[in-house]
């Protein structure tokens, strides 16, 4: 390949509405330019790394065993609405009339239409398992498409769909795929880490996510020091407390006049942040109900979601406060509400003595508090975020990472097989509703993960399999010297039959421009054929990881770059 | 690969719905599955297939110098009004609106945005010319979606768009990429023609479409024996006539009381058709012209609509036409209009004398009619199909056959640069607005033409490019025969160390069953593993398109296969 013959673009300017520094970079070395909001179209060099990404994906589905399909796009709002996710998918599902008025939607993910499929290829328990997965296109309508292809509406996306007959089986292909997943990153050279997630939206059984570390990562991510375990902040849990010491003081009734928040009323009593209890007032379908955490815990909204009752809750308004608590916000607490209400104490929560709640009067907090003393034996529940210095379960401490989601697979179960119903006769010829996998890798925000993790204030640093080129051959002066320019191409034929994926820039620019673009893009390496180095029998070679640049001879630049 | 791990599933029905032979074959042998009007799930088997299309497409494109891009299948719609296109392009553009009100369509082909990402990529000569290709889903809101993917909603198009500076430029692309288009349908193995085209809706200078010969084909092709001269029947001319004769007889009226067509009107005067002429009234924006040709001829809408004047022309209603002409169909004439009107003669029509045409009075006609002396000389155009034993221009015969469309080139010019304002700096330093070429391929569309070229009754007959496999293996009882699988085994390794895309059939079927699949699913090279066979030292072999097998020692085979 000779750059003089792809269509290299890079630009100096950093466009002012990209914060990230992927979306900065991308934009600058030219990969992807916007058509309209959260809508990229991806040049020669952008695509040549997606590409690079899609084709490990495709390699390792198809070594686990996955075999290649595809969905169209446009797919009917009926099949959406057959499982209930027309409703439930909101406003990300961009939805589409055609000519005769007839509903359709740009898929965002697939379950519907691969048990739709499934349904209509599979009939016999023989033919399973199967796992189908395709690398296509997808559309969410993102509310803030923002970050360029980070969250882009339009994106690449490997999705694939697993079929069984009994639970065991299903298990046995998740546990598959996350091996098959774990390849895709190592081959990738990202550092990533697979934890244990919340399903959310997509619902099931059983999910893990992966995710590439990132500083600018949008999800904390909980590790534990005493083992592999790792958990998306939604889904992360600390050892339970220890025991509930017993109740040495009294109840008493403190004036905090301007003190609203556990931190003021922490430090006017000299008390440690642990000691208060926040109380959280919220509205379920089934009425009011004060959640509690520890003053120095915040809420986990995902697992107080999930308590008995409080599916789909919200925050109680300033009326719903004065009616049930006969307080404002600010001194809110469990004891003496104007009306009976729910108490729902978080496990650390329920372990204290003697702490300070709000006393539901404006200006009041009460102290010494206790359970079984002054209040009832709490509702208890985790219900908070894990927090960096937690004990774990293991024994160990939770370190708190961040994290770019890149990849989730998840135990559905039979829900969307059920709704479709989509059956096979199993061994005794009877129709069993099929158990489904689901396991997808967001193959373009990969792209941008990978450069959040790995650049510097040249450019880029892309992992060797991702990089454009591994190595690009940059010649000096390649229209006033023949000699030079044979020589380069010469090399880049040696380094091709080598096995590598190398590039000659010949595009004639001023050796400074030619190496801050190569620095930009991200090249792995960099060898400069030019006359001193000619009449010197040397190439001058610099890894995008090196301060310097060598000299080297030909046998040495060829044994370096194959090893 | 072990067709036991890959999902096969032909089936024996052929749904009612399909009237195509493609559209039958792809769904018994599984390729395709509907999930609703024009919209296609390609399986496994299908897509390998695509692939392999896809995969000579882009190779070829590569090696003609063009570089791969990816815009959005999601275009605002701000992009398409600004060449106009919006309104133009009609209910075939799916149309959308965002969360947030905002218009974008499904892109059914992208020179609008491909001109958008020029304008901000390209702003030298200097880095022109460059041509970038995309391969990517397509939609189209065809009005009646049938014939499987040959004519579906959602399809896979290679789509490609030229820059330049000058025009000289834009025509050495277009013939590369004509080199280009010639050496894609050769390798994939397909009996093809190179046709002038109109350019139709997308519009410019010259263009011309690929077609796959086929008898089910949707557009008459019209070639000439005495040279390479091949044209779409909208486009293609055939020579001009020769010099009219001198006028013989005297004008006189005829009475044809129930003679409503050419034919019945010559049958009845006892003269040839070619005698005759068809006058079709139509209404211009200038209001009503009377065009002519020969009764034996068909007027061409295509060429009609190119005259000077009658763009956009419709045909005129009974009423218009009794105000112009003063009669009533069946009896229309150039002679004795009830108002002056303007008359369009084919070229055919000109050189006639002692013609017949309508008498513009219910049961009569006018024979005898010589121009010059009669009428005065007309407006002449070439306005008629071609016909099968016309004359060439260059001397040979016009032979018609039937193809299907599956590539077509255009040279845009500047309209669509000019519109977007895409210009570069050119030699002096001054925006000019930049030529376009555009190149298009019908990717998923090619599948289905092989098929309607290459099949019999037992099923489809890949040509070796396209095939899933080029040999599949047979096993005959697998399970129970443990030296035959090994055998097996042994034989596929060594005929994919030979560089075959070879597969095992080690499903465990019937022979018959086993046998009729690989017939059905096109397979170009069978080869069976027996009990017998082992014994024997043989293989017996068979080739999609012998009628007898044949058994071969593995020497021979593979001798035969490598061959």
């Amino acid at each position: 390949m000779r750059l003089s013959q792809f269509h290299l673009h890079t630009t100096k300017e950093t466009p002012s509405d990209a914060e990230l520094t992927s979306h900065r970079l991308m934009l600058r070395a030219g990969m992807i330019r916007k058509l309209a909001s959260g809508l990229y179209t991806w040049s020669p060099l952008g695509l040549r790394v997606l590409r690079k990404v899609e084709r490990i994906v495709r390699e390792e589905m198809e070594r686990a065993g996955a075999v290649e399909f595809q969905i169209p796009t446009i797919q009917p709002k009926e099949l959406w609405e057959s499982t209930g996710r027309w409703e439930k998918f909101g406003p990300q599902l961009l939805k589409i009339k055609d000519r005769k008025e007839q509903v359709f939607c740009y898929s965002p993910t697939a379950e519907e239409a691969a048990a739709d499929f499934a349904r209509q290829e599979l009939s016999s328990y023989k033919q399973l398992p199967v796992n189908f997965f395709q690398i296509q296109t997808k559309f969410r309508d993102e509310i803030r498409p923002r970050f360029g292809v980070m969250r882009a509406r339009e994106f690449l996306m490997k999705d694939a769909y697993s079929f069984h007959l009994h639970d065991d089986c299903l298990v046995r292909e998740y546990e598959n795929m996350k091996a098959a997943y774990s390849r895709i990153f190592t081959r990738l050279g990202l550092d990533f880490r697979m934890v244990q997630a919340d399903s959310g939206a997509i619902g099931g059984d059983a999910s893990q996510e992966f995710h590439v570390i990132a500083e600018s990562g949008e999800d904390a991510l909980v590790f534990s020091t005493g083992s592999d375990y790792a958990a998306n902040m939604e889904a992360a849990i600390a050892a339970a407390p220890g025991e509930r010491p017993a109740a040495s003081e009294a109840q008493r009734k403190v004036e905090t006049p301007t003190q609203k928040t556990c931190e003021a009323v922490a430090a006017l009593l000299g008390l440690g942040l642990e000691r208060t209890v926040k109380s959280i007032a919220i509205m379920s379908t089934d009425g009011f109900v004060l959640a509690l955490v520890r003053g120095d815990h915040e809420v986990n909204e995902i697992k107080l979601g999930k308590v008995a009752g409080l599916q789909g809750y919200r925050m109680a308004s300033e009326a719903e406060i004065a009616t049930h608590l006969g307080s404002e916000p600010g001194f809110l607490g469990p004891l003496n509400p104007a009306q009976p209400i729910r108490i729902v104490a978080d496990r650390d929560v329920a372990a204290l003595a003697d702490f300070v709640v709000g006393a539901n009067e404006a200006g009041f907090h009460i102290a010494g508090v206790n359970w079984g003393r002054d209040l009832p034996e709490p509702e208890v529940a985790d219900i908070r975020n894990a927090k960096e210095g937690d004990r774990a379960a293991d024994g160990g401490e939770l370190k708190i990472a961040r994290g770019i989601e890149v990849g989730h697979v998840f135990q559905l179960g039979r829900q969307y097989a059920q709704a479709l119903k989509a059956t096979v006769l199993d061994e005794n010829g009877k129709a069993a509703v099929m158990a489904m996998g689901c396991y997808g890798i967001g193959i373009s925000r990969i792209v941008a993960a990978a450069i959040e993790q790995n650049h510097d204030e040249a450019g880029i640093i892309w992992p060797a399999a991702m990089a454009p080129w591994q190595v690009v051959v940059c010649v000096i002066n390649p229209k006033q010297d023949e000699a030079v320019a044979t020589a380069a191409a010469e090399l880049l034929a040696q380094l091709q039959a080598a096995g590598l994926d190398a590039a000659l820039d010949d595009r004639g620019l001023r050796p400074g421009q030619m190496f801050a673009d190569m620095e930009l893009i991200g090249v792995p390496h960099r060898v400069v054929v030019s006359e001193r180095g000619l009449a010197a029998g040397t190439y001058e070679y610099r890894s995008r990881s090196a301060s310097e640049a060598e000299s080297l001879d030909r046998d040495a630049l060829l044994g370096r770059l194959a090893g």
